[in-house]
């Protein structure tokens, strides 16, 4: 679980509530058809805009930027260090038993055309497409949520001139006009909150979670490709190492 | 018939049409004028915009948004491992026959062009220039549906100036501003609904078909190299296999 | 003359100008300083963000939007497939005559250079050179009309704030707010016209044109190579004919 | 001095001060307090926004959009060409006395090194390296003009806002509120004038006028290559001409 | 301490309260509740979109903007084109002792790998990894205030919005209408004041920053490439000096 992404949802509902409640209270900021044809509109937009196929992974997606599936990089360098070092006094053979174990299967992949003995370029280049496609997919799913945002702020806004027509052709009742009015602001007000409480931010946390596995499937491929040339372990480490910040690098030579 | 699009324009219209009905009724919504102005202004401005031979096509490219020609992948890379299996048994010209009951012309012309004996690298660059001006050519004709979505939004905004001035012009009545003004309002409503519903969200749709088209003529293009090159079909099977999503990979030889 | 352009114009004048007349009438709508304010500003910041150079080619700019200069690509592939055929017969300096005789400059240039005996690298640098030239050349010609959209869309907010300051400074006569309100608002409907009817279309058009004529221009450096190196004339028109739409193919050959 | 910008500035300032003067007179349109709060809150953001040394050469940077250093294109081919044919004739040492009496620093420079027997390598990096930094150090400074257009927007929409609460809070007085709103708008309308006529366009200029640099530079570049390599003056001008418009090209050799 | 920054920031504010204090005084414009929404919610919305560990470092970025960590560039040139010279003269191992107490990490690791005798390509792809991964890294940071900008906007207006729907609820007091409408505009402001004074500007000097240590990154890749191959120390000087702004460029050789 990843708090950041889960307090910072909780701490804006409670900011959001607790300034409607100071005022007129939660009750006239409630609308159930104001908040179908926001959510419910939106929604139909999307799936005008994408294929069936992705948004039913809507919710696995959204997941995936509150709960993400984390790869620790320090480990990842020692592993990939460890089959190194392994693979250089005993040659890579010695090395099917790692990778029957290993549970990251782009890694396993990869290893696994290196012990066949497969030309160090064919490999490179499947794990290459992998990654991109991989990376394309992903790319593909948090747009999404980005779409989401403009599709709420623009069905909010159609919700709002809907309200207003309504408000203007039956101005007999002057006291009505008011609350007739606010209801209309609601749906530009849901527009604006969907739009920028979880369309843009959850795209936005998305894509550095997808940079973030891009980085680790091309630090395990630079380990591959050092690995069968049989690079010095010590040398491949300084080379991964440069992936990291500064301040998180740890040399196990040292 | 792709649902995804079809069901997400039949959701918005009930429920704006709901909406609409729950307030003054769908009655006070419709105005020809101000769909003359807003449906005619933007499509006169696209035909300004884009070529006659691109708006002719207008509703041609519409279908392939909600009806889209599918390649089933999986049995793309099942026929190309086929074709590769059969080349390196029989040789390249044991395909003839293949070939000419080849529904997809992309890969026909292809397959065609390595059994007449063409150089790799010539057929690589017939086939890479027509899969880029095919996709330039989709990009150009998705780019009709996204201007129309700020076109429509423009010619909105110009139709509620014409009316608004004609409004206030002509104030003797009070009890006329508000009817006047909420059909002022009406041609802006037009604009967001044609921009959110139709423009971008099929231009958004459009795009990703053509991504889709185009990995499947990569794929092509990577087989048919793979074919000439007398490659293994288990190597040919995993290269395409890498441009598949982890669960869609299903290999014919285990 | 392309039709396209001037049907979509028309259509749109006569919708605006009925728009108008079924309210109010045309009168109010037209108001000469509005029109300066909004036309001769917007002009008059375009000369502050371009050269004059490129301002004096302003009109010559517009006709290529309306009235492009085309070339017709099958006629363009049966000649240099009929220069490729006479060239293999009779030797490159055969061509002499045709291209004494070629309208275009481009083609011409590049052939002549052939003939010459020049390096088949340098006539391409040079061509390729050209050609980017113009293509950047097009592109900030093109940039005057997209320009142009924002400008005259910004020179209306300004003049509408002009109006809306001196009218609320002068508010004893509360009959005049109206019509008052109502002049201050046409500034911003000029800008959203020129912006939306003029600026951003013929800003589209001119770009698909410019495409257009790179499209030709590198199906005649691709000619020029192959017909200098010698290709059959069969492959050289199965590759120019790639650039085409499908529907458009048609081979001399069959 | 480029009169084309000149002419355009002064062009928009007759027109808003006619435009204003025809209403309620220049008087209520100037009102210190608010340009203070644009003029010197935007000039405050650009400040945080980049780098003092930046700032420093505000004015010579906008000096550059109205009075630019123009390379006479025509001049600097013949004297490329002129120098081209002197090395053949005479060896590229020949060239030593016209490179000590060059104005244009770039050319020296480059001269200089061939003269000095560099590797034509070497030179074109380092010409390379002077070219792209001077480049990206003169769109930092555009960047100045564009961001200022922005900054310049929202200072005149918080100097409205303020403007506006100030009006909010105190409406005892009816006929005070049309004024108040007036001087609130004030602010909003500076800003528009900015961004537009100053910012906005500025920027562009800047833009076009650092694209027309680098294109000289590399003409200058390509220029010193050939004669290095001793290529025929001939070929060296229809390569140089090949950079210019097709009007613009005369040839010295007819 | 980069004085422009703070200059800036110190000038906006004072602008701002004076003309907050000219008006209705500065109290009416301090509204606990709507800070706390607009930076609570905006603080928020990041938490949501970055990782926590991104967050963490927010003040520390921020300091980075006002306090540059700089580097001299001509003592940079100095110091590598005096490395150059000794290395010439008495070999790369004599700069054993100036790597020990070089305070530039980078360069003391590449000077490092050069003199254990790596290969120039490994030590190059090592530092270039480095490089492009800080400034992706930075990048990423820069981002988060640049998503500041458009987060604390959006949550100004949902603030205006849920106090306009207050407002419009409860109009039975009329003298009430004025002082509410301003409350629920101080939302909008505050997301203005963040996004145009802190945000935006603050992400734009963040790049600068960024583009400027790369800067300093390539001129230390070029020069230990230099060293290592053995250049003239005069050679790399005038390949070092072109990095620079023509003004700034002192040879120490002259």
């Amino acid at each position: 679980m990843d708090l950041g992404t889960v307090i910072g949802l909780v701490l804006i509902l409670v900011l959001l509530v607790a300034s409607m409640a100071m005022g007129v209270g939660i009750g006239p900021y409630i609308d159930i058809p104001s908040v179908l044809i926001v959510v419910g509109g939106s929604i139909g937009a999307l799936m005008v805009s994408f294929k069936p196929a992705q948004m039913k992974s809507f919710v696995k997606i959204f997941m995936i930027a509150i709960k993400p599936p984390q790869e620790d990089r320090m480990e990842l360098i020692k592993k990939l260090v460890g089959f190194a070092t392994k693979a250089r006094k005993d040659g890579i053979l010695a090395l099917e038993s790692e990778v029957n174990n290993e549970p990251n299967a782009f890694l396993k992949k990869g290893l696994s055309m290196a012990i066949d003995g497969n030309e160090p370029d064919s490999i490179r280049e499947l794990l290459e497409i992998e990654m991109e496609q991989t990376s394309t997919r992903h790319k593909g799913n948090a747009a999404i949520f980005s779409q989401w945002s403009g599709l709420a702020g623009a069905m909010g806004m159609i919700g709002t001139l809907i309200g207003l027509v309504a408000m203007l052709m039956n101005m007999a009742d002057p006291s009505a006009i008011g609350p007739s009015m606010a209801v209309a602001l609601l749906t530009t007000m849901y527009g604006a909150m969907i739009g920028n409480i979880f369309g843009g931010p959850i795209a936005n946390i998305l894509g550095i979670r997808n940079d973030d596995e891009a980085l680790v499937k091309e630090m395990i491929i630079t380990g591959i490709m050092s690995i069968q040339s049989g690079d010095a372990p010590r040398a491949l480490e300084a080379k991964l190492l440069s992936y990291l910040a500064p301040n998180e690098r740890v040399s196990q030579f040292n």
